[in-house]
């Protein structure tokens, strides 16, 4: 069962590659594979919708190690969590988990027992407990060898706030993520999954009426909304970066106007 | 049989993981080697010289998956090529596949089939059609149960102007690529493969006119020319950035002035 | 048995592709481990350092192969080392492995045999000649067979200032990595593994007198040190990058202060 990372220690760090060995070393024949070590530095939130969105693009039999870990070597648990399909997840409980749970009635969890923390580094519970925990995991130990059952309603909840909706015509979400091309990606899901219904995105002082299904439907060097790979909208700038273009930055209030539905279908 | 990965996302963005993802679902044992994410976004004709200049150094078997897709979404079509010796190819029909096909005469090429773009993101081929075909390829299925044969002459061609020669003396080329040293690699192939032939480069308003085997035959903070690892001129600086150090920039000229064949032997 | 890297090419360039395909062309089934390639470019001494730090952290059986190599063309050797344990590294006799040979008293060492220097770029030893040795040595084949024995006191040193110890009170050591937050990353060991016997520190023009376990122990914004996950010292700052703080630079002097033995003790 291959084992899936996600952290903010930046592609190639030295800790990934730590990672990558503590792995090797319990688990030599499981595969990992890097979903993305980019993250912003100690970003929970951006961690818990990346994450999220990847998961059904990967085998249901894989282990995700997740871990941006402000808060290691405080009193915070390392989770294990179990979901439908075979899927397995380890990361600290401070929300990274959150938008995976909500997705998840039948979710169980563990607290990892603290036998696994001795001789851990201070400063490194990534390479010193996640990753073999996830390394037996992904080599067949059953979550039960590994800690003690918690109840789901315990743990730790998304760190940000949820989308919001008022009525079927405006929704204030957030931009959760701007990546390598500036493209600004929001936590907005417009109903239905399309952009028929999309009638402005303001954000970042900005509003946007462009609407387009795809880049090479859009005009060069103009602001546009589409639904972008996650199912949630982005703004763009085809041939230029949205983030400069607009000045937009991680976090900022993302509104989104919708037609009337019955405009749509008349 | 692996599957090389060149794209433009950008080293560690979630997209590559999507995409390893996608591969990893058809394909659990098929391994993925990144040969880089690192193409200038949109540039074409970089990942076409990028690619063409690895594919030597790779196994015979090898399924390579490139992913430069500025017409995402528009009429392109997808591509499957297959060369002499087992190596196949997946990458959009927008010349990313140039340089490939002129050194490869007896490539057949295909176009994925329409049944495999349902239920496809508008916006990311590469993981919800690209991905899935390499990944099928890999796994030992043939190319025509995923396309359509198509002629190789119908294909998208490399869509940069190549080197031109000027008798024996002078060769116009390019910059195609600058590497993270800030070497300045150049599309012009001395003839015979050595530096020896070479008398002068003229490059971002520059002519330099040191050349050398090797950086440690240079001088110290001079900008000289050499052959790099794609077997093509470079101009470096050693301990320094020649990018920076000439204010140069990709795809801009790169005039190489060889002296008299008959000098050379003489 | 995997296939550690460690170089200087820069996370994802196309030369780090390129190694990878030459492994895979001799050893298609052996599994490569990215350590880091963000080394700075050609900082031999934190190559070293981050080397020796990760080992511990990779299995028994594994081959390092660590290319920065700015003396490449010149005369200088490619070695292959054994240490107990298994462990196999290929990497330019320039000093890289200096801190490995210290930690490992039973090290054997051979130059690689000059027969495979033929047809080798004369600018990527790491690509036509390491990367052939360590997926030879990784498939079974023995060091003899690829080169001859050298006597281990004839390799270069780790070519940097070691820490010097002033009696049990200071120590005079440097900055010899800065990680992706910023943290400051020291050659100084605190006797005893712990950061209670610290007083104080001294880079980069600024006393640190704020000593902590963890991040989530020490005051938001405020410099501190701290026993990092290479079990040396390190200033980081809770929410902020040191490196900006405090204007740091990688290589300048990191003074330690120590509390009196006597006094940790009673």
């Amino acid at each position: 069962m291959p084992i899936a990372l996600l952290t903010d220690f930046g592609t190639g760090s030295v800790y990934v590659g730590q990672l990558k060995g503590a792995i090797a070393r319990r688990a030599p024949s499981v595969p990992t594979i890097d979903l993305t070590h980019e993250v912003e530095p100690q970003a929970v939130d951006e961690a818990a919708f990346l994450l999220a969105g990847a998961v059904p693009h990967f085998p249901e039999e894989t282990v995700f190690l997740a871990v941006v870990d402000p808060g290691v070597g405080s009193a915070r648990e390392i989770l294990i969590v179990s979901c439908g399909g075979g899927r397995l997840f380890v990361a600290p409980d401070n929300g990274l988990l959150g938008l995976v749970l909500e997705r998840a009635p039948d979710a169980r969890a563990w607290h990892v027992g603290r036998a696994l923390y001795a001789s851990a580094a201070a400063t490194f519970h990534g390479r010193d407990i996640m990753a073999p925990v996830a390394a037996r995991l992904a080599a067949g130990e059953p979550p039960d060898a590994l800690g003690l059952p918690v109840p789901v309603g315990a743990l730790a909840l998304y760190p940000a706030p949820r989308p919001r909706w008022e009525g079927r015509a405006v929704c204030r979400g957030r931009v959760v993520h701007i990546d390598r091309f500036g493209n600004l990606v929001s936590d907005v899901a417009p109903p239905g999954g399309g952009i028929a219904s999309v009638r402005a995105v303001r954000t970042a002082g900005r509003e946007v009426r462009a609407v387009a299904r795809t880049y090479a439907e859009a005009a060069p060097g103009t602001p546009f909304a589409y639904v972008g790979s996650f199912g949630t909208l982005e703004i763009g700038v085809p041939g230029a970066s949205a983030k400069r273009a607009l000045g937009a930055a991680r976090g900022q209030s993302f509104e989104t106007f919708f037609v009337n539905p019955e405009e749509v279908e008349g």
